[in-house]
């Protein structure tokens, strides 16, 4: 498989105007676009630094992924997502070596691009994405 | 503060010649760096996928803070480090913000960098580094 970049990481944060408060005034970034992703019962916001994206997530339902990982870890880094040519390709060549999937079909993402996770327990803890336009 | 780019991402492995080997047999990437930093107690293996560098940290003594990192929270991204044109400048200015400082001033860190870390009771839960050469 070819990493081509991190595309983006994933930030798990509880408020999502303070945290945009937060990057934008502290860290002196700018938001760009605030999207909510139905299906995934978030709401997301996207910065740009150098070339990778930082893309802040709020739960918008105690049932979204993000509510449980905030309740089990607190606020921070919640997944890392890197771009490649083709997910679908990727995530066969991932899980033939290996890898336990999520996601065994690329999905939609925020931004329009499709999306797959790999399954933290098999990527030593890290909740991965492998996306491409 | 201006952020330049996403210098590296800090991962916590308890095995670092298991990690060298996921990341280059999985995810496709080549380790062109490993370096001890004593003075942190670490074993670090470098990668680069696209012009951001992915930082393998094992502890080499239980003493480490990675090493407590993993006892408390397990395997994962430890920190984020954003590359700015002076650590100390750029510390000073987030501190003048409101947010804690682990280093007060910059100090040494791998690859000869000038490193300082905010802490992440300000920072929503990540550990950041601000980094310059």
């Amino acid at each position: 498989m070819k990493l081509k970049k991190i595309e983006h990481i994933g930030i798990a944060v509880s408020n999502l105007e303070e945290a945009i408060k937060y990057w934008e005034e502290v860290m002196g970034l700018k938001c760009y676009n605030i999207e909510e992703v139905v299906d995934q019962k978030v709401k997301t916001a996207f910065f740009k630094v150098g070339d990778v994206k930082i893309e802040l997530l709020e739960a918008t339902s105690t049932e979204s992924s993000i509510a449980s990982f905030i309740e089990k870890k607190g606020q921070g880094v919640h997944h890392i997502a890197f771009a490649v040519d083709n997910t679908n390709q990727a995530l066969e060549e991932v899980e033939k070596a290996g890898v336990k999937l999520i996601d065994k079909q690329a999905r939609q993402g925020a931004e329009s691009l499709k999306i797959g996770f790999l399954h933290p327990k098999s990527t030593m803890g890290i909740l991965t994405e492998l996306c491409s336009e």
